[in-house]
C-alpha cells in the first residue's frame, strides 16, 4: 500500500460501466441481446478527438491497466509500468482507455452474468467470443466515447491479436496497431497447451457441466493446473532457472512428494492465488478465442491478403526468450506487412523474461516503446 | 498382429523375475526388505560374459524393450527400432538386458506391490526410489546374471541418468556409457513441468491419497493430465506443426469446447490410454527420481569431479528438436567429461521430432549409434 501514489502513477482511477443494448451478433451466429463493458480511462481527450489509445488485454487482463482504486490497493493496475505520465503509453499526451473484454469475470457481461432470458447466471451458456467479436464490442465502446479513430491499438498476446483484427477489419478507424508478443495465429504446440488447460477445468468434479456456482462450489483444482501450466509457458527456461534454478526450500531432500524446490512453491502459490480470482468459465473462453484467431483464415489462408485491408501503420515486437510467441511467428506478421507494403517497425527485444517480458519494463523495451508511441503522438497532436 | 515376424526382430520374447532376498537401503534412509525385478534378455552372452549390454527406461518405459510377446502381440517393445539383429544394439552381437525399474508398475516391486510387512499394497507407502537407488538394485541384477562388467549401459532421457550414475558409481563395472536425449539435471522449468503432472494426480478427487486401490478406483483424470502435458515436452512444436498444424476435426468450427483441431483429439486419445495402463503412484515416483536427479550435487556441485570417477569412455547424443533436454544440456554433460579427461563422442543429430527423437529411427540417427555400438562389439569381442 503506497503511503503517496508514485509521481509517474495515473493516480486514483475509477472504474465505468457502459451498458449496450442493441443486439450484438457473434461470429458463431449466436447474439447477445444486451452487454455490459467496464472501462477506465487515462488522460485527457483532446479538442479533436485524436489522442484516443485503447489498451486490449491478454488471457488473464482486465480494464485495470493503469494507477490504483484506492490509497489502500496493494498493486497498480497490470500495465501500470507502460500507462502513465512519461511512460511510453504517456497520460500526459494520450487520452487511454482499457475494458474488461466480453465474456471476462471483472465487470463486463460474462458467464458470470444474469442472463436476461433465462434469470439465471449464463454459465456455460455463454456464447463463444472470438477476436473478432471482441472487435465489435470494442467499436460499440468507441462510438460510445466518441472516438471515430484511434490514435493507436496497443495489446501484447492476445491483446496484439486485437489490435491486428481492428486494423484488418476497421481499417478506417486506427491510426497505428502496436502488436506485441503476439502471433497471426496459434501453433499445434499452442492449441496443444489451451486444451490441457480446459481439460484440467473440465474433468474437475466441481466443474458441473459450467454449472458450478448452482453447486455453491467452483473447479478450483482444475483452474489451479490451468494456470500453473499456462504459467510454465509464460516465463522462460532461462528466467526460471535464474528466478529458482534448483534452489530447495530446506537444505536435504526429504524424499517425499510434498515441495522440495522452490519453482514448485512458487507455482502452486500462483495457481492457488489465480483459481480463487478468476471464472472457470471465462478462462475457458479466453482460451478457445485464442485457439480460433487466425485472420488469415477469412482471406483463403492467405495473411498478406488480409492485413492488405489495412491502412493504419504497425509497431511490432517480440521478445528473444518468448517459446509462447517467439520472434519467428511476429516476424510472419511482419514480412506479410512488407509483403503487402504497409508501414511496420519491428523491434527484436533481447530479454530473458520470456513470453511474460510485454509486462515487464526492461530499459531496451521501455525505449523502442516510448520512440514509437511518441512519433504517433507528435503525428497525433500535430 | 504380425502373421510372421520381421527378419530383424529379436522374435518371441519371455519376461523372467528374480528375487532379491536381502534387504537394499535406499537413499532416502529407508530400507526394501526384499524385492522382485523383472526383466528380458534378448541375444546371448558369450563365454567371457564381455558382450552385455544393460537398457535403462525412461518414465513410462519398462522390461520389454524388443521383440512380441506373442503372435498376437500389435506393437513390439518399446526400443525395438534400435534393438535386434543388424540394428544399432545388434543381438547378433550383444547379450541384451532390460528390466522393469524397482518402483515399476510393469511386474518389477513397485507401489502395486504388497508390503511384507503390512500384507496390504505399498501405494503411497512406497518409498521415494532415485536413480542411485535404481543403480544399486540393477547391480543386483548384473550379480545374479554374473555378469561383472557391461559392455555398454544405454539410456534415453532417465535412461541416460542410470547410465551416467552407473559410469561414477561403479566405475569398474561399465566398459561404455551410451547417454541420449539426457541431461546431468533438470532444470527448474523440467521440475516445473513435473509438478504440475503431479499435482493433476494428486489432486484428483480419486487419488485418495495414494490409496485409489483400496477404494477400488483410479485417478484416471488426474494421471490422462499428467501425460498430456508430458506429452506435449516430448514433442517438438515443429513436428507437432507438422502432424496436426491446425488441421480441423470438421469443416467449420462448431465454436463451442469440444474437440476442434486434430490436435486436441490426439492428445485426448494419448492421454486416456496412458491413464488406463499406468499406476499414479509409480508415475509420482518416476517424476521425483527425475527431479532429485543431480550426480554433480555429491561432489560440492562439481561435475566435472563427479564424472572424474568414471572409467569408461562415453557416447552422447541429442536431438536439435529437443527442448525438454535440449542439446546444450548434452553439452555441458560433454564438456565436463572432456575437462576430466574422459573419452567421449558427441552427436547432435538433426531431428524434427523432439525429445521423442531417442525413440524414432532416423538415418542419421541410427547410423552414428550403429557405429559406435559397432566399435563397442569389437573391442569386447576382440
Amino acid at each position: 500500500m503506497p503511503e503517496t501514489l508514485p509521481p509517474d502513477s495515473v493516480g486514483l482511477v475509477k472504474p465505468q460501466t457502459v451498458i449496450f443494448d442493441a443486439p450484438l451478433t457473434l461470429q458463431s451466429g449466436r447474439a447477445l441481446p444486451s452487454f455490459e463493458l467496464v472501462y477506465e480511462t487515462y488522460g485527457t481527450l483532446n479538442s479533436t478527438r485524436s489522442n484516443a489509445i485503447l489498451i486490449c488485454h491478454a488471457l488473464s487482463g482486465h480494464h485495470h491497466a493503469a494507477g490504483y482504486h484506492s490509497m489502500d490497493e496493494r498493486k497498480p493496475g497490470w500495465w501500470d509500468s507502460c500507462i502513465g505520465p512519461g511512460k511510453p503509453i504517456d497520460t500526459q499526451r494520450f487520452f487511454v482507455v482499457c475494458l474488461n473484454n466480453l465474456g471476462g469475470c471483472h465487470g463486463s457481461t460474462g458467464p458470470q452474468s444474469i442472463n436476461p432470458e433465462t434469470d439465471r447466471r449464463y454459465g456455460p451458456d455463454f456464447p463463444v467470443i472470438t477476436v473478432k467479436d471482441w472487435v465489435q464490442s470494442q467499436v460499440r465502446l468507441a462510438d460510445h466515447l466518441g472516438i471515430s479513430k484511434w490514435a493507436a491499438i496497443v495489446g501484447g498476446s492476445l491483446g496484439g491479436m486485437q489490435a491486428l483484427q481492428w486494423a484488418i477489419d476497421l481499417p478506417d478507424r486506427v491510426h497505428h496497431a502496436v502488436i506485441i508478443a503476439s502471433t497471426p495465429k496459434l501453433t499445434a504446440q499452442n492449441i496443444a497447451f489451451n486444451e490441457v488447460a480446459r481439460k484440467a477445468i473440465t474433468t474437475d468434479p466441481d466443474f458441473h457441466a459450467g454449472r458450478y456456482h448452482e453447486h455453491n462450489t467452483i473447479p478450483k483444482r482444475g483452474l489451479m493446473l490451468a494456470r500453473m501450466v499456462g504459467h510454465i509457458t509464460y516465463l522462460s527456461d532461462l528466467s526460471m532457472g535464474e528466478k529458482f534454478g534448483r534452489e530447495m526450500r530446506e537444505k536435504a531432500f526429504k524424499y517425499g512428494f510434498e515441495v522440495e524446490f522452490e519453482v514448485e512453491r512458487y507455482l502452486n502459490y500462483q495457481g492457488e492465488r489465480f483459481s480463487e480470482n478468476f471464472d472457470a468459465n471465462t478462462y475457458l473462453l479466453m482460451t478457445r478465442a485464442l485457439d480460433y484467431f487466425d485472420p488469415a483464415k477469412d482471406y483463403e489462408n492467405s495473411l498478406v491478403d488480409a492485413v492488405s485491408q489495412a491502412k493504419c501503420s504497425f509497431f511490432v515486437a517480440a521478445f528473444t526468450s518468448d517459446w509462447r510467441f517467439s520472434p519467428e511467428r511476429s516476424e510472419q506478421l511482419v514480412n506479410a506487412l512488407v509483403e503487402a507494403g504497409k508501414r511496420v517497425c519491428y523491434a527484436e527485444i533481447d530479454a530473458p523474461h520470456g513470453h511474460d517480458a510485454f509486462l515487464i519494463p526492461s530499459p531496451r523495451y521501455m525505449d523502442v516503446f516510448s520512440a514509437n508511441m511518441n512519433r504517433i503522438a507528435d503525428e497525433v497532436n500535430a
